[in-house]
């Protein structure tokens, strides 16, 4: 009578199996996106490097990875594009040089690690999830979050690694702007009109846990310390098992005040709303009506898949439980 | 008949005005606090300090003032006084230094101010208002924070202004248990007993208008640019006049991954349970389990108060909307 626990294990793994949907989503940023803005050329990179990188998370949760180990891969190959707003092609500050921020989190455990305003690290996300996994803290910043970060080994750079000739006209161009203006606070959207093109990564792996994770250069021209969302855990990222994985993109100043990724979650786990409903919420009747511009990807523990954003565009990809895969630029597509 | 619509404005105003509560609480922190490790002498301080602070700005309530004067006028009492671990009095660093923390929002336009890390600004929670009224931003940090803040005429101090003896005693103590260990990483509690002096207020105006303010010197012995949960909004301020305003304080790492604040608040906006419901199941059910010690203040916008706590003492005062007064200190009381 051996025969009958054994097949009842094997019919539980092939149950497990055919209940373990795997699914992947990425963003590369939101803001003024439009056909009129962007060269066929320009596009297509865009597209080739997005598809680059949600293949090579989604493939890394086919062959067993980890949701963590998958948004890691992703945001790093947008990360080392220039082509993005986040490590190599990271914005300049008001001073010249580039502050990135970085943030992760598991959806099974709600561990979670950030960096703010670090200089010299070449893959942010990576510090992030050093700080998770490797020290008592969450978020560290500035100079010593810096100092962690090379103590444990991960790579340094120097600042002007991440320096490009297009970010450093689009630092002349918004400088000017302001200057302009009463005070060089202003930082309003109807002055500088913001491309926000942060990077992030949901994943859904085949042990149905979440994670998220996100990276950015910050907003062009950011003074003071300026520290947005996308390192406030709740802000621009957030994951829970429970309900869903969250990174965002977009004006970092009102997804912090509105603690959008959280507050996303919070509508899906308490008010049972399905990711879209919430999603489309937040962005379109808590974000729109102040002006509040960008855009958030969100995956549940079921592999459902949103990318609700109210900008005219936001770079996006993504892979469904079934293996479909969307990679889309302009609000109509 | 012209009396007949004075005669309603009139029963209207009587009407408003009876229904616009005011209420007002604060904590100075919560940790390991009994009746044994606290002399009388201490016991009457704290009380003596908190009563002052909680009457005046629940004094300012009472003549007209704004929710957020209210936060503001009462944390200012406590960073002033070397009994809390704020402004005045606040720990040291590892490198022996203070980085002070604070926050501060107002729940009917959900506007938010904070600053991480900020070494000269002799009232951090007057930094973070001044963030939230006089810039575009929501966040700034270290050198920037501080540099903002000086041009726009706060008061600031050397370093060395908020040194303590009992704080520069604390430090010494602390680091040597965590050379003892493994690596100076270990801040488990296990290893390290902290008592968090963090202070915050939360009040409700006659508006029916809610605010919400945290002030912190962090971590005894932080190092590596430490982040608490106290700067950050949903972490450890949260007000919004559709459900709550809360004030943490606590081990901040933990109140960061389960965004206490503002999970309490959606718990009452979309879950509909009470704030004491709320407040309890999160430090209960949530944060207890991992160990995860500390308490909130809250406050929602028909005056109600709850004041919950999974640590042996939380230094706390409220006064609610009868005008009654409470001032606590222990779990029995």
């Amino acid at each position: 009578m051996k025969f009958i626990p054994l097949l009842l294990i094997a019919l539980f793994s092939l149950k497990t199996q055919a209940e373990s949907p795997i699914a992947f989503a990425i963003h590369g940023g939101a803001g003024t996106i439009t056909k009129a803005n962007l060269t066929k050329e320009k596009e297509a990179e865009y597209r080739q490097k997005l598809t680059e990188s949600v293949k090579a998370g989604y493939g890394l949760l086919k062959s067993g990875g980890t949701s963590e180990e998958a948004v890691i891969k992703a945001i790093q190959i947008m990360e080392d594009s220039p082509l993005f707003n986040a490590g190599l092609g990271a914005v300049f500050t008001w001073d010249g040089e580039h502050e990135l921020d970085a943030s992760i989190m598991r959806g099974q455990d709600k561990q979670a690690g950030a960096v703010a305003g670090v200089k010299h690290i070449k893959s942010p996300i990576a510090a992030a999830q050093l700080v998770m996994n490797k020290s008592e803290h969450v978020m560290l910043s500035g100079k010593g979050a810096d100092a962690f970060a090379k103590e444990n080994d991960l790579t340094t750079v120097d600042n002007s690694f991440f320096d490009t000739e297009r970010r450093k006209r689009a630092l002349e161009k918004v400088k000017q702007k302001l200057l302009k203006h009463d005070h060089a606070m202003n930082f309003s959207p109807d002055v500088v009109d913001y491309k926000f093109g942060t990077v992030g990564a949901v994943a859904l792996d085949k042990n149905g846990n979440l994670a998220a994770g996100t990276s950015t250069g910050g907003m062009t021209a950011k003074r003071w310390g300026r520290i947005g969302d996308s390192p406030i855990i709740g802000a621009g990222t957030w994951a829970d098992n429970q309900s869903c994985a969250v990174s965002a993109t977009g004006h970092g100043e009102y997804f912090i005040r509105h603690h959008v990724a959280a507050d996303i979650c919070a509508r899906v786990k308490y008010g049972k709303q399905s990711i879209q409903q919430a999603g489309d919420y937040v962005l379109h009747n808590v974000l729109s009506p102040e002006a509040g511009s960008g855009g958030v990807i969100i995956l549940d523990a079921k592999g459902n898949i949103a990318m609700p954003f109210n900008s005219e565009g936001m770079y996006r990809a993504s892979i469904d439980v079934n293996g479909n895969i969307t990679v889309a630029i302009y609000g109509d597509e």
